[in-house]
Protein backbone atom coordinates (compact mmCIF):
# COMPACT_ATOMS: atom_id res chain seq x y z
CA UNK A 1 0.00 0.00 0.00
CA UNK A 2 1.34 3.16 -0.75
CA UNK A 3 0.22 6.69 0.72
CA UNK A 4 0.41 9.81 -1.51
CA UNK A 5 0.62 13.60 -0.11
CA UNK A 6 -0.72 16.13 -2.73
CA UNK A 7 -0.79 20.31 -2.85
CA UNK A 8 -3.94 21.20 -4.31
CA UNK A 9 -5.04 24.44 -5.00
CA UNK A 10 -8.91 25.85 -5.81
CA UNK A 11 -11.36 28.22 -6.34
CA UNK A 12 -14.07 27.84 -3.01
CA UNK A 13 -16.91 29.83 -5.25
CA UNK A 14 -19.32 26.77 -6.29
CA UNK A 15 -18.27 24.29 -4.21
CA UNK A 16 -20.27 23.98 -0.18
CA UNK A 17 -16.81 23.69 1.39
CA UNK A 18 -13.90 21.34 1.82
CA UNK A 19 -16.04 18.13 3.72
CA UNK A 20 -18.47 15.75 2.67
CA UNK A 21 -21.50 15.94 4.05
CA UNK A 22 -24.53 13.90 3.78
CA UNK A 23 -25.11 14.09 0.28
CA UNK A 24 -23.64 17.15 -0.57
CA UNK A 25 -22.07 16.34 -4.41
CA UNK A 26 -20.42 19.11 -4.42
CA UNK A 27 -18.14 19.25 -1.77
CA UNK A 28 -14.37 19.26 -3.09
CA UNK A 29 -13.28 16.02 -1.10
CA UNK A 30 -16.49 14.10 -2.96
CA UNK A 31 -14.74 16.04 -6.26
CA UNK A 32 -11.57 14.35 -5.33
CA UNK A 33 -12.70 11.46 -4.44
CA UNK A 34 -14.22 10.78 -7.12
CA UNK A 35 -11.62 11.29 -9.70
CA UNK A 36 -9.03 9.18 -7.51
CA UNK A 37 -11.10 6.62 -7.17
CA UNK A 38 -11.87 6.49 -11.03
CA UNK A 39 -8.44 6.72 -11.80
CA UNK A 40 -7.00 4.23 -9.23
CA UNK A 41 -9.97 1.83 -9.66
CA UNK A 42 -10.43 1.15 -6.15
CA UNK A 43 -12.29 3.32 -3.48
CA UNK A 44 -10.02 6.44 -2.12
CA UNK A 45 -10.34 8.39 1.04
CA UNK A 46 -8.80 11.57 0.75
CA UNK A 47 -7.60 13.35 4.17
CA UNK A 48 -6.85 17.33 4.22
CA UNK A 49 -4.85 19.60 6.64
CA UNK A 50 -8.16 20.38 7.55
CA UNK A 51 -11.21 21.27 6.10
CA UNK A 52 -12.27 24.75 4.86
CA UNK A 53 -15.83 26.29 4.68
CA UNK A 54 -17.95 27.28 2.37
CA UNK A 55 -16.82 29.95 -0.39
CA UNK A 56 -13.10 29.31 1.20
CA UNK A 57 -10.29 28.94 -1.08
CA UNK A 58 -6.93 27.51 -0.88
CA UNK A 59 -3.93 27.92 -2.52
CA UNK A 60 -1.67 25.21 -0.78
CA UNK A 61 -4.17 22.91 0.50
CA UNK A 62 -2.38 19.82 1.47
CA UNK A 63 -4.33 15.93 1.33
CA UNK A 64 -3.23 12.40 1.13
CA UNK A 65 -4.86 9.54 0.59
CA UNK A 66 -3.68 5.63 0.35
CA UNK A 67 -3.97 3.71 -2.21
CA UNK A 68 -2.89 -0.35 -3.57
CA UNK A 69 -3.05 0.65 -7.08
CA UNK A 70 0.54 0.60 -8.89
CA UNK A 71 -0.49 3.47 -11.20
CA UNK A 72 2.38 5.44 -11.42
CA UNK A 73 2.07 8.95 -9.25
CA UNK A 74 3.32 11.61 -12.30
CA UNK A 75 0.06 9.57 -13.96
CA UNK A 76 -2.37 10.05 -10.91
CA UNK A 77 -1.13 14.09 -11.04
CA UNK A 78 -1.44 13.91 -15.14
CA UNK A 79 -5.17 12.00 -15.19
CA UNK A 80 -6.52 14.00 -11.98
CA UNK A 81 -5.99 17.22 -13.67
CA UNK A 82 -7.45 15.95 -16.93
CA UNK A 83 -10.83 15.03 -15.07
CA UNK A 84 -10.98 17.92 -12.42
CA UNK A 85 -12.48 20.98 -14.20
CA UNK A 86 -9.76 23.86 -13.60
CA UNK A 87 -11.50 24.97 -10.31
CA UNK A 88 -9.90 22.32 -8.82
CA UNK A 89 -5.91 22.00 -9.58
CA UNK A 90 -3.43 18.82 -7.78
CA UNK A 91 0.18 21.07 -7.70
CA UNK A 92 2.40 18.10 -6.81
CA UNK A 93 2.23 14.93 -5.57
CA UNK A 94 4.79 12.37 -3.84
CA UNK A 95 5.04 9.52 -1.61
CA UNK A 96 4.84 9.47 1.84
CA UNK A 97 5.37 7.46 4.65
CA UNK A 98 2.61 5.09 5.20
CA UNK A 99 2.02 6.58 8.92
CA UNK A 100 1.60 10.54 7.57
CA UNK A 101 -1.68 12.30 7.99
CA UNK A 102 -2.34 15.33 6.43
CA UNK A 103 -4.36 16.66 9.55
CA UNK A 104 -2.72 15.13 12.43
CA UNK A 105 0.86 15.53 11.24
CA UNK A 106 -0.05 19.35 10.80
CA UNK A 107 2.18 21.61 12.69
CA UNK A 108 1.49 25.54 11.13
CA UNK A 109 -1.12 26.49 8.59
CA UNK A 110 -0.69 29.79 6.96
CA UNK A 111 -4.00 31.62 5.91
CA UNK A 112 -4.48 34.79 3.34
CA UNK A 113 -7.62 37.26 3.82
CA UNK A 114 -7.79 39.21 1.19
CA UNK A 115 -9.21 42.67 0.51
CA UNK A 116 -10.00 44.82 -2.31
CA UNK A 117 -9.46 48.32 -1.35
CA UNK A 118 -9.71 50.01 -4.89
CA UNK A 119 -12.26 53.11 -5.58
CA UNK A 120 -14.43 51.11 -7.11
CA UNK A 121 -14.62 46.66 -6.60
CA UNK A 122 -12.50 45.00 -9.42
CA UNK A 123 -14.80 43.05 -11.63
CA UNK A 124 -11.87 40.31 -12.43
CA UNK A 125 -11.18 39.46 -7.87
CA UNK A 126 -15.11 39.96 -6.96
CA UNK A 127 -15.21 36.39 -6.08
CA UNK A 128 -12.04 36.44 -4.47
CA UNK A 129 -11.85 39.39 -2.37
CA UNK A 130 -13.89 41.51 0.23
CA UNK A 131 -14.29 45.17 -1.33
CA UNK A 132 -14.04 47.82 1.13
CA UNK A 133 -13.68 51.13 -0.47
CA UNK A 134 -13.37 53.48 2.92
CA UNK A 135 -9.58 54.89 3.77
CA UNK A 136 -7.41 51.75 5.29
CA UNK A 137 -4.97 52.89 7.48
CA UNK A 138 -2.53 49.76 7.02
CA UNK A 139 0.16 51.00 10.17
CA UNK A 140 -3.06 50.75 12.65
CA UNK A 141 -3.29 47.24 11.32
CA UNK A 142 0.26 46.05 11.80
CA UNK A 143 0.38 47.09 15.37
CA UNK A 144 -2.97 45.56 16.23
CA UNK A 145 -1.25 42.53 13.82
CA UNK A 146 1.21 42.22 16.23
CA UNK A 147 -1.19 41.90 19.58
CA UNK A 148 -2.32 38.40 17.94
CA UNK A 149 1.14 36.51 17.96
CA UNK A 150 2.06 34.31 21.13
CA UNK A 151 0.17 31.16 22.60
CA UNK A 152 -3.45 32.92 24.33
CA UNK A 153 -7.00 32.21 24.30
CA UNK A 154 -8.88 33.04 21.11
CA UNK A 155 -12.08 32.06 22.33
CA UNK A 156 -13.32 35.44 21.46
CA UNK A 157 -12.27 35.13 17.80
CA UNK A 158 -14.27 31.76 17.24
CA UNK A 159 -17.97 31.58 15.94
CA UNK A 160 -18.30 28.14 17.63
CA UNK A 161 -20.09 27.70 20.16
CA UNK A 162 -19.35 24.71 21.56
CA UNK A 163 -17.56 25.09 25.02
CA UNK A 164 -15.91 21.95 25.37
CA UNK A 165 -12.73 22.20 23.85
CA UNK A 166 -9.57 23.92 24.12
CA UNK A 167 -9.92 27.69 22.62
CA UNK A 168 -5.94 27.85 23.24
CA UNK A 169 -3.59 28.44 19.88
CA UNK A 170 -0.78 29.87 18.81
CA UNK A 171 -0.26 32.65 16.14
CA UNK A 172 3.40 32.80 14.96
CA UNK A 173 3.10 35.89 12.52
CA UNK A 174 0.07 38.22 11.02
CA UNK A 175 1.37 40.16 8.21
CA UNK A 176 -0.65 43.14 7.18
CA UNK A 177 0.60 44.50 2.85
CA UNK A 178 -0.85 46.84 0.80
CA UNK A 179 -0.08 45.53 -2.90
CA UNK A 180 -1.60 48.27 -5.48
CA UNK A 181 -5.64 48.26 -4.03
CA UNK A 182 -5.29 44.94 -2.34
CA UNK A 183 -4.69 44.44 1.34
CA UNK A 184 -3.37 41.46 2.04
CA UNK A 185 -3.62 39.92 5.64
CA UNK A 186 -1.08 36.78 6.42
CA UNK A 187 -1.29 35.27 9.63
CA UNK A 188 0.44 32.12 10.68
CA UNK A 189 -0.17 29.70 13.64
CA UNK A 190 -0.53 26.34 14.82
CA UNK A 191 -4.10 25.57 14.08
CA UNK A 192 -7.21 27.92 14.01
CA UNK A 193 -10.81 27.81 15.58
CA UNK A 194 -13.52 28.25 13.69
CA UNK A 195 -14.29 31.35 12.16
CA UNK A 196 -10.65 32.45 13.48
CA UNK A 197 -9.19 34.00 10.57
CA UNK A 198 -12.39 35.82 9.33
CA UNK A 199 -12.95 37.07 12.92
CA UNK A 200 -9.19 38.62 13.14
CA UNK A 201 -9.65 39.98 9.56
CA UNK A 202 -12.73 41.58 10.56
CA UNK A 203 -11.11 42.84 13.51
CA UNK A 204 -7.77 44.27 11.68
CA UNK A 205 -9.73 45.67 9.33
CA UNK A 206 -12.08 47.81 11.68
CA UNK A 207 -8.53 48.98 13.25
CA UNK A 208 -7.80 50.12 9.67
CA UNK A 209 -10.94 52.39 9.30
CA UNK A 210 -10.95 53.58 12.71
CA UNK A 211 -13.79 51.89 14.12
CA UNK A 212 -11.23 50.43 16.79
CA UNK A 213 -8.26 51.01 18.49
CA UNK A 214 -5.32 48.45 17.84
CA UNK A 215 -4.55 49.27 21.51
CA UNK A 216 -7.74 47.05 21.97
CA UNK A 217 -7.17 44.03 20.85
CA UNK A 218 -5.32 42.73 24.14
CA UNK A 219 -8.64 43.31 26.09
CA UNK A 220 -10.49 42.03 23.62
CA UNK A 221 -8.27 38.72 23.10
CA UNK A 222 -8.75 38.68 27.28
CA UNK A 223 -12.57 39.36 27.23
CA UNK A 224 -12.75 35.37 25.60
CA UNK A 225 -16.05 37.39 24.27
CA UNK A 226 -16.80 36.89 20.66
CA UNK A 227 -19.02 40.06 21.31
CA UNK A 228 -16.17 42.20 21.70
CA UNK A 229 -14.27 41.08 18.45
CA UNK A 230 -14.61 42.69 15.15
CA UNK A 231 -16.85 41.66 11.71
CA UNK A 232 -16.29 38.23 10.63
CA UNK A 233 -15.47 38.99 6.91
CA UNK A 234 -16.92 36.63 4.44
CA UNK A 235 -15.37 33.31 2.97
CA UNK A 236 -14.77 34.91 -0.39
CA UNK A 237 -11.95 36.99 0.52
CA UNK A 238 -10.03 33.79 2.40
CA UNK A 239 -7.50 31.19 1.13
CA UNK A 240 -5.28 28.59 2.58
CA UNK A 241 -1.89 29.31 1.72
CA UNK A 242 0.64 26.40 3.48
CA UNK A 243 0.71 23.73 5.70
CA UNK A 244 3.32 22.99 7.52
CA UNK A 245 4.58 19.35 8.56
CA UNK A 246 7.19 18.32 11.51
CA UNK A 247 9.99 15.81 10.72
CA UNK B 1 -27.78 68.55 -23.28
CA UNK B 2 -24.71 67.05 -21.94
CA UNK B 3 -21.69 64.16 -23.00
CA UNK B 4 -20.89 62.22 -20.21
CA UNK B 5 -17.40 60.36 -21.03
CA UNK B 6 -17.04 57.30 -18.55
CA UNK B 7 -13.93 55.13 -17.86
CA UNK B 8 -15.42 51.32 -17.61
CA UNK B 9 -13.86 47.38 -16.90
CA UNK B 10 -15.57 44.48 -17.30
CA UNK B 11 -14.65 40.50 -16.91
CA UNK B 12 -16.21 39.54 -20.58
CA UNK B 13 -16.57 36.35 -19.52
CA UNK B 14 -20.04 35.91 -19.63
CA UNK B 15 -20.68 38.90 -22.43
CA UNK B 16 -20.73 38.41 -25.72
CA UNK B 17 -18.76 41.08 -26.69
CA UNK B 18 -19.17 45.19 -26.28
CA UNK B 19 -21.34 45.72 -29.33
CA UNK B 20 -25.28 45.03 -29.74
CA UNK B 21 -25.59 42.39 -32.35
CA UNK B 22 -29.46 42.18 -33.22
CA UNK B 23 -31.41 40.81 -30.23
CA UNK B 24 -28.38 39.98 -28.30
CA UNK B 25 -29.18 40.23 -25.17
CA UNK B 26 -26.11 40.08 -22.95
CA UNK B 27 -23.81 42.15 -24.92
CA UNK B 28 -22.21 45.09 -22.74
CA UNK B 29 -23.39 47.81 -24.49
CA UNK B 30 -26.75 46.74 -24.42
CA UNK B 31 -26.19 46.21 -20.44
CA UNK B 32 -24.99 49.75 -19.96
CA UNK B 33 -27.39 51.49 -21.96
CA UNK B 34 -30.50 49.91 -20.23
CA UNK B 35 -28.63 50.80 -16.74
CA UNK B 36 -28.37 54.60 -18.09
CA UNK B 37 -31.64 54.71 -19.84
CA UNK B 38 -33.26 53.81 -16.51
CA UNK B 39 -30.94 56.05 -14.12
CA UNK B 40 -31.66 58.70 -16.59
CA UNK B 41 -35.44 58.67 -18.16
CA UNK B 42 -34.70 58.31 -21.63
CA UNK B 43 -33.19 56.53 -24.42
CA UNK B 44 -29.26 56.28 -24.17
CA UNK B 45 -27.11 55.39 -26.59
CA UNK B 46 -23.38 54.44 -25.68
CA UNK B 47 -20.75 55.07 -27.86
CA UNK B 48 -17.45 53.01 -27.23
CA UNK B 49 -13.48 53.99 -28.03
CA UNK B 50 -13.79 50.64 -30.22
CA UNK B 51 -15.47 47.14 -29.78
CA UNK B 52 -14.43 44.03 -27.30
CA UNK B 53 -14.94 40.57 -28.54
CA UNK B 54 -16.85 37.74 -27.34
CA UNK B 55 -14.68 36.79 -24.19
CA UNK B 56 -12.39 39.91 -24.12
CA UNK B 57 -12.13 41.86 -20.64
CA UNK B 58 -11.52 45.56 -19.92
CA UNK B 59 -9.65 47.65 -17.24
CA UNK B 60 -9.87 50.92 -19.01
CA UNK B 61 -12.59 50.85 -21.83
CA UNK B 62 -13.71 54.41 -22.35
CA UNK B 63 -17.72 54.63 -23.26
CA UNK B 64 -19.98 58.31 -23.89
CA UNK B 65 -23.25 59.02 -23.86
CA UNK B 66 -24.96 62.23 -24.57
CA UNK B 67 -28.27 63.13 -22.18
CA UNK B 68 -30.69 66.02 -21.01
CA UNK B 69 -31.08 64.31 -18.30
CA UNK B 70 -30.46 66.63 -14.96
CA UNK B 71 -29.28 63.84 -13.11
CA UNK B 72 -25.83 64.75 -11.36
CA UNK B 73 -22.81 62.77 -12.80
CA UNK B 74 -22.46 61.27 -8.93
CA UNK B 75 -25.59 60.10 -9.29
CA UNK B 76 -25.45 58.48 -12.47
CA UNK B 77 -21.78 56.67 -11.35
CA UNK B 78 -23.77 56.02 -8.20
CA UNK B 79 -26.68 53.95 -9.80
CA UNK B 80 -25.21 52.65 -11.93
CA UNK B 81 -22.73 50.63 -10.29
CA UNK B 82 -25.63 49.21 -7.92
CA UNK B 83 -27.83 48.49 -10.85
CA UNK B 84 -24.88 46.62 -12.51
CA UNK B 85 -23.87 42.85 -11.71
CA UNK B 86 -20.06 43.46 -10.78
CA UNK B 87 -18.65 42.12 -13.72
CA UNK B 88 -19.04 45.73 -15.53
CA UNK B 89 -18.39 48.03 -13.32
CA UNK B 90 -17.82 52.48 -13.84
CA UNK B 91 -14.44 53.26 -12.59
CA UNK B 92 -15.10 57.36 -13.33
CA UNK B 93 -17.39 59.82 -15.32
CA UNK B 94 -16.46 63.24 -16.46
CA UNK B 95 -18.89 65.85 -18.37
CA UNK B 96 -16.71 66.28 -21.54
CA UNK B 97 -16.88 68.60 -25.07
CA UNK B 98 -20.59 68.19 -26.46
CA UNK B 99 -18.27 66.70 -29.87
CA UNK B 100 -16.11 64.73 -27.98
CA UNK B 101 -16.72 60.91 -29.20
CA UNK B 102 -14.91 58.05 -27.29
CA UNK B 103 -14.17 56.42 -30.98
CA UNK B 104 -13.41 58.86 -33.25
CA UNK B 105 -11.24 60.87 -30.78
CA UNK B 106 -9.20 57.93 -29.75
CA UNK B 107 -5.61 58.39 -30.69
CA UNK B 108 -3.80 55.60 -28.83
CA UNK B 109 -5.01 52.42 -27.48
CA UNK B 110 -3.04 50.31 -24.88
CA UNK B 111 -3.65 46.44 -24.85
CA UNK B 112 -2.83 43.44 -22.57
CA UNK B 113 -1.96 40.19 -23.23
CA UNK B 114 -2.08 38.03 -20.17
CA UNK B 115 -0.31 34.51 -19.92
CA UNK B 116 -0.36 32.10 -17.11
CA UNK B 117 3.01 30.53 -17.50
CA UNK B 118 2.83 28.11 -14.23
CA UNK B 119 3.44 24.68 -13.87
CA UNK B 120 -0.11 23.89 -13.53
CA UNK B 121 -3.34 26.51 -14.46
CA UNK B 122 -3.75 28.77 -11.69
CA UNK B 123 -7.25 28.64 -10.70
CA UNK B 124 -8.32 31.93 -9.91
CA UNK B 125 -6.99 33.53 -13.16
CA UNK B 126 -8.52 30.45 -15.60
CA UNK B 127 -10.89 32.65 -17.28
CA UNK B 128 -8.59 35.62 -17.43
CA UNK B 129 -5.56 34.14 -18.62
CA UNK B 130 -3.99 31.74 -21.78
CA UNK B 131 -2.43 28.87 -19.72
CA UNK B 132 0.62 27.91 -21.30
CA UNK B 133 2.82 25.24 -19.23
CA UNK B 134 6.08 24.75 -21.35
CA UNK B 135 9.32 26.96 -20.78
CA UNK B 136 8.90 30.55 -22.08
CA UNK B 137 11.96 32.72 -23.48
CA UNK B 138 10.91 36.10 -22.97
CA UNK B 139 14.26 37.46 -23.37
CA UNK B 140 13.38 36.25 -26.98
CA UNK B 141 10.10 37.79 -26.92
CA UNK B 142 11.35 40.86 -26.05
CA UNK B 143 13.89 41.10 -29.44
CA UNK B 144 10.55 40.34 -31.55
CA UNK B 145 8.39 42.41 -29.72
CA UNK B 146 10.48 45.79 -30.76
CA UNK B 147 10.14 44.62 -34.87
CA UNK B 148 6.18 45.22 -34.37
CA UNK B 149 7.62 48.82 -33.68
CA UNK B 150 6.71 51.32 -36.34
CA UNK B 151 4.18 52.29 -38.78
CA UNK B 152 3.37 48.70 -40.87
CA UNK B 153 0.96 46.99 -42.98
CA UNK B 154 -0.33 44.41 -40.26
CA UNK B 155 -2.31 42.11 -42.88
CA UNK B 156 -0.47 39.27 -41.63
CA UNK B 157 -1.77 39.91 -38.07
CA UNK B 158 -5.48 40.21 -38.66
CA UNK B 159 -8.32 37.85 -39.48
CA UNK B 160 -10.64 40.10 -41.21
CA UNK B 161 -10.46 38.87 -44.55
CA UNK B 162 -12.17 42.11 -46.05
CA UNK B 163 -9.64 43.61 -48.38
CA UNK B 164 -10.95 46.91 -48.91
CA UNK B 165 -9.31 48.83 -45.76
CA UNK B 166 -6.22 50.00 -45.08
CA UNK B 167 -4.32 47.98 -42.82
CA UNK B 168 -1.64 49.89 -41.67
CA UNK B 169 -1.35 51.12 -38.05
CA UNK B 170 1.38 52.71 -35.40
CA UNK B 171 2.91 50.49 -32.73
CA UNK B 172 3.91 52.69 -30.21
CA UNK B 173 5.54 50.06 -28.34
CA UNK B 174 5.33 46.38 -27.04
CA UNK B 175 6.54 45.17 -23.74
CA UNK B 176 6.91 41.83 -22.50
CA UNK B 177 7.26 41.28 -18.67
CA UNK B 178 6.83 38.33 -16.24
CA UNK B 179 5.27 38.65 -12.65
CA UNK B 180 5.99 35.15 -10.83
CA UNK B 181 3.78 32.98 -13.15
CA UNK B 182 2.37 35.27 -15.17
CA UNK B 183 3.73 36.72 -18.58
CA UNK B 184 1.97 39.88 -19.20
CA UNK B 185 2.36 41.04 -23.08
CA UNK B 186 1.25 45.18 -23.24
CA UNK B 187 1.14 46.57 -26.84
CA UNK B 188 0.47 50.32 -27.29
CA UNK B 189 -1.06 51.47 -31.23
CA UNK B 190 -3.02 53.94 -32.63
CA UNK B 191 -5.31 51.39 -33.89
CA UNK B 192 -5.18 47.89 -34.11
CA UNK B 193 -6.67 45.24 -36.83
CA UNK B 194 -9.26 42.60 -36.04
CA UNK B 195 -7.48 40.04 -33.81
CA UNK B 196 -4.30 41.87 -34.34
CA UNK B 197 -3.58 41.95 -30.53
CA UNK B 198 -4.13 38.36 -29.99
CA UNK B 199 -2.50 37.11 -33.35
CA UNK B 200 0.71 39.53 -32.33
CA UNK B 201 0.40 37.37 -28.50
CA UNK B 202 0.59 34.49 -30.06
CA UNK B 203 3.34 35.23 -32.45
CA UNK B 204 5.37 36.34 -29.97
CA UNK B 205 4.61 33.07 -27.44
CA UNK B 206 5.67 31.07 -30.80
CA UNK B 207 9.19 33.28 -30.75
CA UNK B 208 9.36 32.33 -26.75
CA UNK B 209 8.94 28.46 -26.48
CA UNK B 210 11.28 28.23 -30.18
CA UNK B 211 8.71 27.37 -32.32
CA UNK B 212 10.15 30.66 -34.33
CA UNK B 213 12.46 32.90 -34.53
CA UNK B 214 12.25 35.96 -33.20
CA UNK B 215 14.31 37.71 -36.58
CA UNK B 216 11.39 36.35 -38.77
CA UNK B 217 9.12 38.97 -37.34
CA UNK B 218 9.94 41.21 -40.06
CA UNK B 219 9.58 38.90 -42.88
CA UNK B 220 6.32 37.98 -41.55
CA UNK B 221 5.25 41.59 -41.44
CA UNK B 222 6.53 42.36 -44.99
CA UNK B 223 4.58 39.15 -46.07
CA UNK B 224 1.26 40.33 -45.31
CA UNK B 225 0.30 36.82 -45.10
CA UNK B 226 -1.88 35.52 -42.24
CA UNK B 227 -0.48 31.80 -42.71
CA UNK B 228 2.84 33.12 -41.85
CA UNK B 229 2.21 35.03 -38.92
CA UNK B 230 1.91 32.82 -35.22
CA UNK B 231 -1.35 31.66 -33.94
CA UNK B 232 -4.52 33.38 -32.36
CA UNK B 233 -4.52 33.18 -28.57
CA UNK B 234 -8.34 32.85 -27.03
CA UNK B 235 -10.32 35.63 -25.91
CA UNK B 236 -10.01 35.35 -22.65
CA UNK B 237 -6.02 36.64 -21.77
CA UNK B 238 -6.92 39.77 -23.50
CA UNK B 239 -7.95 43.39 -21.40
CA UNK B 240 -8.40 46.59 -23.02
CA UNK B 241 -6.30 48.69 -20.95
CA UNK B 242 -6.21 52.34 -21.79
CA UNK B 243 -7.77 54.65 -24.36
CA UNK B 244 -5.84 58.16 -24.75
CA UNK B 245 -7.22 61.23 -26.58
CA UNK B 246 -5.77 64.01 -28.27
CA UNK B 247 -6.51 67.97 -26.97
Amino acid sequence: MKNYCLKVAYDGTRFSGFQKQGNTENTIQRVLEDVFSDILGESIEVIASGRTDLGVHAIGQIINFKTNSEVSKDKILKFANKELSGDIVCKSIEEVDIRFHARYNAVKKKYLYKIDNGNFPNPFIRKYAYFYEGKVDIEKMRVAAKLFIGEQDFKAFSADKRKKKSTIRTIYDVQVNRNEDDINIVIEGNGFLYNMVRIISGTLLEVGIGKMEASNVTDIIKSQNRSESGIMLPPKGLYLLEVEYGN
